[in-house]
């Protein structure tokens, strides 16, 4: 698996094709518009032309992947929610009344929600894929949450789950009771942040809950001080549904497709990533800022800039599903708006 | 005229109803998701809610009215583009090919052009209302920019464009070279601050431009020291559509419909029809942060935070149409997701 890793890493192409970018951005100045006067819209005009290889990007058949996955921490007594609720909401998301089953609804986005390790059995059915590599991950304080090979289980069913969907844009969601734990121990550990910068209220813990999280995920750290390159800093610090994201980020990027990238937990999986393979970050578009602590220093360590920032802090890939009309909005910008030659509208350096 | 303004501050009606409050904010609580953790989302949910005055909000027939006009200040250099601008954009809008005609029509957002003072003829036709005023304002160092009935007429326009559209949402788009300038004397004159605060690249200025246009900005509110009631400092620095949009808003808002307001010459429009009328700002939502300098501090005079910060700064009402999917959103998420009961979730303070 490591030496998979590492050909993916050496099969991306670099898309910063100087020639086609400054097709683009020839023609993104040509509109009938002040020169930058769309800001951020822009640049991600550019960077969707770069990633779809063309001067006139078009989306089609987004797929919204949601990873759920259920983790040995919770017994910590980190999360303000139970575990059950894991299942509970992925029954919910199936159903469709889930912020990211309204969401994606909205938006046309297929929705596909992934059991990459919940501990619960699910009844098949469309719309549900089931890649479960076991029944949660282990406690981290007793022994890594994944074993190196269930990890690589994880990262293989994410690139076969994505090469299996149609479509040249993919939204990264997940769920997972614990999960903001694995996320704030991948960043803490990959950045050499101190954890407590790292950590917060995930679903909503108080001040003293926040504390006692940092703590448990003091020991977890120290309890793994030799994991250290990226796919072991995974393995022990886990995520069924972080390493299956892995993989999706891994199989997408190869595939050059769109990577809409929702809060912390999606960023975390995009950071072990992007430690393994660099050139997936010019695939990735971060959808927003979440509210939680530990995603500021998630995107400055990606060095990304968010869409939006809401205060959304759900998951489950809601703010990769608001940022999506954005996306769209550079596209039809780029392929639909006049010139100043075909509009027959004067510039400023016209002569007045 | 002015007897019907202040007619119009004292029908408004005050939203801030505490019964629907509570049931709005009850009801958004009791989705499935941490309490919260859709951020700005739910407060606009709660906003919209308050507006229609139902627990369900629904829009429908969204309209984005584009008010157009020339601004006789443009005689004193203080615009990159020349006033013919004007009219070509106009021709733009209405031939599909400006970015505001493309985001309508990716939104489904009813597009409607109005003449209120463009330096042009036009041709009648479907998208287009002719409401000249005048063929553009006078020089404000010679003159009020607007007679007082000229003022009245287009406030008078805008209320009569409005009433005739359907749909209970409106977004405020215009277009006039030379009208950040008119934005700018607004806000320095209704808030007191500096102009050289209020002052900005518009269509793009360099520094020196920019100096310049704060010199011949600062001469025009030494040359109209009297104004200071809100229908005279608009008659005074003007904008036939600045003034058009203020009709458009004090009707939007007395006929409760959802204001969506653009950047900072939208804005404008809004503070001054607040300044006449309060409660007309229960009904807005300030689409997004504009990159023009004096935006921030408009936002800050109005106790508004945008939806979106992408610094835009190309006007037309290209960032409400950018923000729109975010209220669906809103609504969305308040009328179909999943409550806990509905959907056999466990809450965070259910035993474990």
């Amino acid at each position: 698996m490591k030496i998979n890793l590492v050909k993916t890493s050496n099969n991306l192409t670099d898309l910063n094709n100087l020639t086609l970018k400054k097709r683009l951005e020839h023609k993104i100045n040509n509109k009938t518009k002040p020169p930058g006067s769309l800001g951020r819209i822009e640049t991600l005009a550019i960077q969707l032309g770069l990633i779809l290889q063309t001067e006139t990007p078009q989306l089609h058949a987004p797929q919204m992947i949601v990873c759920a996955a259920d983790h040995g921490i919770v017994a910590h007594g980190v999360s303000a929610f139970p575990s059950d609720v894991t299942w509970q909401m992925v029954e919910n998301f199936l159903a469709g009344g889930a912020a990211v089953s309204v969401l994606a609804r909205q938006h046309g986005i297929g929705l596909t929600v992934v059991d990459c390790g919940v501990n619960h059995d699910f009844a098949p059915r469309e719309g549900l894929m089931l890649r479960k590599v076991a029944y949660g991950t282990a406690d981290p304080l007793q022994a890594p949450a994944m074993s190196f090979s269930q990890c690589e289980q994880a990262i293989e069913n994410g690139r076969e789950v994505l090469a299996n969907l149609s479509g040249n844009a993919v939204l990264l969601g997940e769920m997972g009771i614990g999960n903001t734990s694995s996320a704030s121990l991948l960043l803490a550990r990959l950045t050499g942040l101190d954890i407590a910068v790292c950590t917060g209220a995930g679903t909503g813990l108080d001040t003293l809950g926040i504390d006692k999280k940092t703590e448990v995920l003091r020991r977890v750290l120290a309890h793994n001080p030799e994991a250290n390159a990226p796919f072991d800093v995974l393995a022990c610090f886990g995520g069924f549904e972080i390493a299956t994201l892995v993989g999706v980020v891994l199989q997408a990027a190869l595939e050059n497709r769109v990577i809409v990238v929702d809060g912390f937990i999606a960023s975390s999986a995009v950071l072990v990533a992007s430690r393994i393979a660099p050139l997936v970050l010019q695939r990735c578009v971060f959808a927003h800022r979440s509210g939680e602590r530990g995603h500021q220093h998630m995107l400055e360590a990606l060095q990304a800039q968010a869409l939006l920032d809401l205060g959304l802090r759900l998951g489950e890939g809601s703010g990769a599903a608001m940022a999506w009309p954005l996306l769209q909005s550079a596209c039809v910008i780029m392929g639909e708006m006049a010139s100043f030659e075909d509009a027959g509208v004067s510039r400023s350096d016209d002569p007045i």
